[in-house]
């Protein structure tokens, strides 16, 4: 396993900073969220200047975006990122985001979707992150669940999932660091600075509003690369609002789309997997240890403490 | 410049075969491309049985596809094979496909789109192939020009192109390997065996039916992997209904995007050349050496005869 060492835990009173890093965000839909993380996490909220202005699709232009990103990377006090939505731009700006700060004073970056980027390039730097619910979506109904996840492992409370067996699921068990976020962001970083190491880890995948050949063509893209020959396990999250053209059809759903391409390994796979474009998408640590359990009745994840905590300590 | 091999050109009276290895294609619409090939250019058509079958959005199974391939590949009468159409499959059987006889017996491959997948094998393999118009649109009205374009080619006549200026042009000029096709699948072979070597070449690039955000995606993919830092020169084809958001919009065109994302270099880089899915689709030699001139008032694009075209004599 890489070296991995976590930021430190939130308290009560700790300031996180929210902000628009990708795609335009209406002001309003985050409200919800920051009222969240102050008036049930305890938390102090320093919102980023992305959160109300825009350029064409994006929050703002990419140095805009950039400077929001690396003021509050930098800022020692701002002990959490958690980012307000994808869309599109992060890997726009990735590869400008400077780190040195960072290292000094470690912090929490949560997102997904389009953040899987900023997630990867936090994994590379080798300090974990949080594939999680953001602000604008945090408070959907149903998001429950996932809100506490997100909670739990912010504060240093390793969560645990239990969910149902899939018919597709292949039994087995394993204990490896989880990578993984959104396919299409996966396969974009391919050959990239962010490009995920998958050999001996648990991946996990989740796409939205992608056709399914297309779904076909990343998962190609992903196994011509080598990224499924060596996984200790996949755990399939969902693949929501996916298309088909009309007729012929693509044959395959996504689920034995993926079910093909992994046929030949023997690591185990869930399916159905609560993380993902929906409101149940549970806390995920990128670059965390974990055990995977599938059983022909059950998935278990558990994610554990880190191992390299003492020698942080130090 | 890589050592690369030409298969022998084409003469009156030779086989070429015309066979469908990515997706379905309607028998009829390829028959007036086999009449073209046989009445006009004077070659013997095999037809691939992947013409008259179906299996779901594809010509048949990845199986079968591969075997109509492969048997036109291992086949000495067949000098050249002809792909009816792209669309999509080609990446599924290209790690499969078999070039040892093709090595004794080259011939060559002619696609574009989808094929770029099979070129870019082609050409890792050590030898030329040809971007070009297929059997299904090589009858296109306005597609005369292309079409002649790619006989020139085959039967050794090395076509040079003369296209008007664009305003986003940058002027140079290069000698040197051209390399590229389709730009989705130029991303999508990043980190795989076919992965397409950029350094010093002249690459070109053309798409079809993307969103814009998308391609400007793809185009980070090339730059974060490195591939637009050392080109001898960038030819910008046709990218041809491409979509963006309603509300709001992208805020740059697809030309736009490109000049963005190559500012910061010097090569010559040259829009609006008549290559890609349109009828005036002109052959481009992958492998093929040219010499590219772009001035303020024109851009010429030359395919040079092989130099090593002695040594494969001796």
């Amino acid at each position: 396993m890489n070296p991995i060492q976590f930021p430190a835990f939130l308290k009560p009173g700790d300031r996180v900073g929210v902000l628009a890093p990708a795609s335009i965000v209406k002001y309003e839909d985050v409200v919800p969220g920051i009222r969240l993380f102050t008036e049930q996490w305890g938390l102090e909220v320093i919102e980023g200047e992305t959160l109300k202005t825009s350029f064409n699709q994006f929050s703002a232009t990419d140095d805009d975006r950039l400077a929001d990103m690396q003021q509050m990377l930098d800022d020692p006090s701002i002990k959490a990122i958690i980012a307000a939505r994808g869309g599109y731009g992060c890997s726009r700006i990735v590869d400008r985001l400077n780190f040195e700060k960072f290292l000094q004073y470690p912090k929490w970056i949560v997102g997904f979707s389009d953040l899987t980027a900023f997630l990867a390039k936090t994994f590379k730097t080798g300090y974990a992150s949080i594939h999680a619910p953001m602000a604008k979506t945090i408070t959907n109904v149903g998001a429950e669940t996932a809100a506490e996840s997100l909670r739990q492992m912010l504060f240093g409370e390793m969560p645990a999932y239990e969910v149902p067996a899939h018919p597709l699921n292949r039994s087995g068990h394993a204990t490896a660091q989880v990578v993984g976020g959104n396919l299409c962001l996966l396969a974009h970083m391919i050959g990239s600075e962010t490009e995920t190491e998958t050999d001996g880890k648990i991946l996990f995948i989740e796409d939205i509003n992608e056709y399914l050949y297309n779904h076909d063509r990343m998962m190609i893209q992903l196994k011509r690369s080598g990224k499924l020959d060596k996984l200790a396990g996949l755990v399939v999250g969902q693949f929501t609002d996916m298309k088909d053209n009309n007729s012929p059809t693509f044959g395959k759903d996504s689920y034995e789309i993926i079910a093909e391409h992994v046929t030949e390994f023997g690591y185990p796979v869930c399916y159905g997997f609560p993380v993902g474009h929906v409101s149940d998408n549970r806390a995920m640590g990128i670059g965390m240890e974990a055990e995977l359990i599938v059983t022909e009745h059950a998935v278990q994840l558990r994610f554990l403490p880190n191992s390299n905590a003492k020698s942080e300590e130090i």
